[in-house]
């Protein structure tokens, strides 16, 4: 991929008109009111895997109906608590894989609640959660287009509220202090931590790299590549059900989201990336309320920053979590 | 594709072990009896849709667990039944399709069901049937691996059944002669006519081009087509579940219902087909115990005979409800 | 493809120059003579398809050149004439297939003479005319490029007078009413219906799905799909014959048939359509004369409104048939 | 391509059985007779190239039923005659291309005859001849199907005939030495080297590069590479005439002229050649009647050996040329 | 890529010849007492990375020629020495990537040293190492083929020594316990370690995951795959330096270092690596001298055992390091 | 590829800001002084290649840091000197290639030097030029990142000076008039052929189809194509580095040459050419100093005019070499 869209100096200033039904905020405030009538809890098994600098946790919490969704918990062997947490979220058709893929943020002192991804996890890292939802329409394959006919019945609703619940949990745990809890991941996962931080005010900080699920409609009309494309692919078969799909998508889009969210923020973005297309991801930076920065990576696609933005991330947590310590 | 594994004489001689789980019998006649516990029923509506020589109904049925599931009932206007009847399945990925999409039986003097495809119906004909299923871990995007690590929750579990009671509700249709009642479908659409063939010992004839869903174990080691490569990519991923996914398909594979159906059968099979690859039919056409011929497309893939096989259909078809009618 | 060139509201303003060699109505006028100087006549010849609500008739008229082209006439069994009628020409690359694949305007109360496109009918639908053209120098692989360095020669100056001689044809027909002639195409079936709704002036209606053959050089400028691409590439290859190819193409361009056409017309246009560029179509559409309706598929490529637009174009015939009748 | 087919030594045993019709002399001996009713004839025009070492003249000879087929004439300037001379024929879906693409064998001191392939000459070199032959029926694009329901229409004979008339006009020219003409060409160029070299029993000799058309139904069943693709799609569309086809193109097969011809021949292949697979080389260079050698390219796809097999080329044509002035 | 080449069984018994030049060992044993006549040592700078469990380290060791080669010396963070130590390689096109890719190692308590691979590491890690080479003659893009005309000045000669000395370098620091050191590597990693365990005969044990440069010649034979495709791309266009490329790569294949090598070694294959295709893989593993183990993952590509297989290398370095320690 | 960028008009009028180092022709001078420290010289051998217009000789002379460069030095044989002499460049990947490649220009009469290109000539033409850098740090396979982290080290750096001393050194040989050498040369070619014009001023005359390397950093933002998608690939890896990559490719982007070029030059450019995109050709255009003309191929890719373009050329050189002479 070549540039996508446009080029820098407009991206920075793209601000597109956001799509918010009228009763965003409250179908959202019931959908969680839903959910947390139900007490959050982490149970958590230890799990045997040779290593000795970090402890990890096969941990289970309840989600969305309170349906069990899985995760590992990651620590610093030894640490002594309570530690600034990171709770991320994981890429599309990814589940919470396998404990040893996930050393970094231990290794560096927080611990780390990884959150399973109901229903996926079967392309690439491995999944051990359920999607049990009320038996959805047809759909293309994939997640995208799951339930997408009404906002009640859409797979990201169930998503998205296990995002919440997973901070809800993980903010039990003795070991975490709940005043330092970062939410975060890629793509998906940087959608769903966008997510979260709009939907949960007290979060510490959000890091959403190359993050999906912004802007959606207009994905739709200027890439190819999946996973938007799932959505395109609905409406080019069911081509009588083209503005329900995109209501029930305006519920769930980030940019909504970002602009209620005002946790400090760090985004990143590729210039070539037709995955999540740049302009995608700058309309919900430049629409994001709190303090933000952005990491800029001319030459990548969805790959972004990669290990270059490592150490850019651990200092913008380093900051925060000193900060709030106060 | 040039010509696919074997040659033709090699081709017809091929018949490889089947592998059958002591108890497939008593799983199949526990299922249907489960199903079958609600009474099978036909419920239509009429269409209007500007036709003059057919008439066209969107119908529900009982499905698995009792779930609705969708078709249209098509019949040649004004004839006096009891008519020979076409159960017709649909092609992977596709649903019941739209009312005009299914001309051909009707005017041909049947009428015809067309069952919808739970869950299916985004990809190219439409669909409205949702898969209730019980909430299914991991898959791979796709309907192969919905709940393929128990048999019980196996997604073709609640087709095959479907399939079984769409001949059992439109039995149950005035219009419809039960005793000259075939089975047909292209592709899985002729996976689900063979089940239903070995399920249903009293069809009266299965029609069945390019079927998928034979000998599974072996298409997934030798072709790198859809939908076939869903299991083998679950496979890719799940390395530690290879022997469950396949013990699980164990309950599904078509040679194995063809290794029961007694009723008169006309398979077709192309010779350049990788998305079913010809020793995955010839497996199923040589196991299968009833009377069976089968047309050969030797440069064809997966598209198989099309309209050139329409007459050669046609001539099997009316050959067996003459004969029935006796 | 994602969107393809410019937004809808852009499209609904784009009016592109035509660009109408001088002599344009004397080539066509002198051409159709010419062909009309054998009397038109269809011969006919029962099919036997095992129908019992279609009669199927092979048929025969000549065409350019009083050469004979083949067809199908299909009409509801028992109707009483004359009926309205429609004349179908076929996509590019396909023939008129074969007698079971048309089954819709016969059961919707119409005549339907699909006609054979010479020399075409061996890519997906079989074909059985032969194209008896002077011997054209070299051409790319395809149609495209048959004669294309004089309109005197060029092939689509044989397809369009077939396509005028298959409506005198069907019009001496007894079951055809010759006031309720539909010329009817989709991709280049549709480009072969506008030309003859230019030529023809008192047909009744005009159904173009995604017509091809509309604003042709544009076309080869901003698409890589063949198979306008075909032009393309004999300019790549000829780079000294580029302004005879696009001369001869003015007398053939849609825009200027359509900038003549007064029966009612019908257009359909895919937004993400490579194939037939929707500005293309746009440009056809702005420019046709008569009454006009468009139906707009937006994220379908060139199999535009496929089942979905089966309804409206029964709708629009309908109304103009009656219309007709008054 | 990794190694197509067969290893090199199963190769070098190849001797598949051939498909010859029984009346397979008669026909060529008729064609060629009814051809041989004009007298041949090489009428030229001298060309401004602008080079010096070499002169090229625009050059026209009666080909199959008479028809003018062009052609470039090139010589060392200033050479006296008479020279040893090559025919060469060219690769499919080129012409003769331009005068300044034929300075080889002329810079080697030989007269060279390039002979336009009528109807072709639109993808790679340009082509001026028209393919005048009887309307056709459906043809897939390309012209490896034109005509192919009849030996007597199909394409081929109207080329194989052609190249029978080249060498047939060349020999009349002052400047030739009709005891030393060579045929030469590759893959196409090379299959009708290989027909001439098989109807023209006194050619002095046969350089067949990567030949085509050798072997016909065997390629169509291993390779997925056009153009013998060609045939195959036909008879993909055309369930009901596949062996109609293979009847017409046993007429052509050049197993059938390697069988029959007794100049000396150098051919050459290559193991990663899936348009002209090695096997379908092999078949014809062992059933080759004349003493014959063979270069082995193992590496190479079918660009074959390319410029490491000039200074073969030219040794082995030295070679002849020397032996034959005696 | 279905399953390549060979089936399961077939492979456990694929024992091919090896093709081993008469002056192997001499070849080898003079390269590495030049390489061996500068002192090994190994400098060590701190890195800063934010990182609490771990330490890492810049490193720098004279490899082939003396030149400085770069690397990570990585260790759990207060951990007392002597520690059992990996010596790990990259795979192709990468370098040593940046401090934070190498966690595993140290968080299960080893001494870890990455080596740079020479001149790599633009493609996915970043690498820092030049590639001090003679001017190496043409080459194919990609490293395969550098210097491939001698064995003194192919570029494997060089890394496989620079590999060599990075185990004589670790051996050197005071955390190494010398007599537990471990080589590992993926694809061109594990092609490196086997190279390694044959020229050191005390390393203590081998994980060689889906080794690359095994069985090379049959390689480029049978897959179109990179970046063995490097070398038939060389020999497809050098078409005379064939033989002396294979008479190059004898020195350097894999099976010639299998053969020799005494160490205990985990092997890993995956039945569906096109890139590293199983028999070239079972070809090393059968003709491997000391004990040895091989894990396979039947529905994989080149990704191998990814994670699954991480549990079954840490198992398998554990029970070598306690064995030895004894 | 359709058209690529902007149209036509705009293209003739596109003049972006070049970017060029304050120390540009300091660089420069000074590389080429040391350059030519070693006297210039062309050894040459005759070749036997069995031609009877030309001679040919395998010549030799001393490019970058006095290191020996190879090339073919091709005459009209028996020509009486000083000739009108062309030397020619080579396209990426390619190297001189093979003697009987090279007889156009000496056909026409001149003298014509083929530079070897170093390092290159594997891909397509052989080649036989090492390239002696000094040892240059990672790279992505390929020529164009190698030592691009410096102006110093960059591989076009010895490149361009091989190609002023191929023009220094073809002025030794007594068959050449020095004041009648032309450079030329295609995509890289071409390139070198304006580098080399814009460094040695009294060069006769330019021919540059379809350059490559101009507007460099332009080029890797707006296309796909290989090969500066290498500099965007090493951008990717090295996210760090592209500032410094750009600084190096500065030095060598091909405006600030023709900035200063003062000898007539014939460029052509292809509309569709997204390998060299028509805006990179027309920027140099545009800042081309001296007298131009520029060729327009509307429907091509990279081939650009090809043969067409012959007579164009030798018309360009023809009249440039008769003006000189006076």
């Amino acid at each position: 991929m070549a540039f996508v869209s446009m080029g820098l100096s407009d991206l920075e200033k793209y601000h597109p008109e956001r799509t918010e039904p009228a009763d965003f905020a409250a179908f959202w405030a019931e959908t969680l009111a839903e959910a947390r009538s139900a007490p959050a809890v982490l149970e958590t098994t230890p799990v045997d895997t040779g290593l000795t600098t970090v402890t990890i946790e096969d941990v289970t919490f309840p989600g969305f109906g309170g349906q069990p969704v899985k995760g590992w918990l990651v620590r610093p062997r030894g640490a002594e608590g309570p530690l600034p947490t990171v709770v991320s979220y994981v890429g599309y058709g990814g589940g919470r894989g396998l404990p040893h893929d996930h050393l970094l943020w231990a290794s560096a002192g927080y611990a780390q609640l990884v959150m399973d991804t109901r229903g996926q996890g079967a392309e690439w890292a491995v999944g051990d959660t359920p999607d049990e939802g009320p038996g959805s329409g047809p759909a293309y394959p994939g997640s995208m287009t799951r339930g997408i006919l009404d906002p009640a019945t859409y797979y990201y609703r169930r998503v998205f509220t296990d995002g919440v619940r997973a901070v809800d949990a993980v903010r039990t745990h003795e070991a975490v202090d709940p005043a330092r809890v970062l939410v975060a991941g890629g793509s998906q996962g940087g959608g769903i931590a966008l997510a979260v931080a709009g939907l949960v005010p007290d979060v510490a900080g959000v890091l959403a790299d190359v993050p999906f699920l912004q802007h959606i409609r207009r994905a739709t009309e200027i890439t190819d590549a999946y996973p938007y494309k799932e959505v395109a692919n609905f409406c080019k078969t069911h081509r009588d059900k083209i503005e329900t799909v995109f209501r029930t998508l305006s519920y769930f889009d980030g940019l909504n989201f970002a602009a209620r969210a005002t946790a400090p923020a760090l985004y990143s973005v590729a210039l070539m990336d037709d995955t999540c297309p740049p302009d995608t991801v700058y309309a919900s930076y430049n629409h994001y309320l709190g303090p933000k920065e952005i990491s800029v990576y001319p030459y990548n696609g969805h790959e972004g920053g990669g290990g270059h933005h490592v150490p850019v991330a651990l200092a913008f947590a380093a900051s925060l979590v000193r900060t709030r310590l106060g």
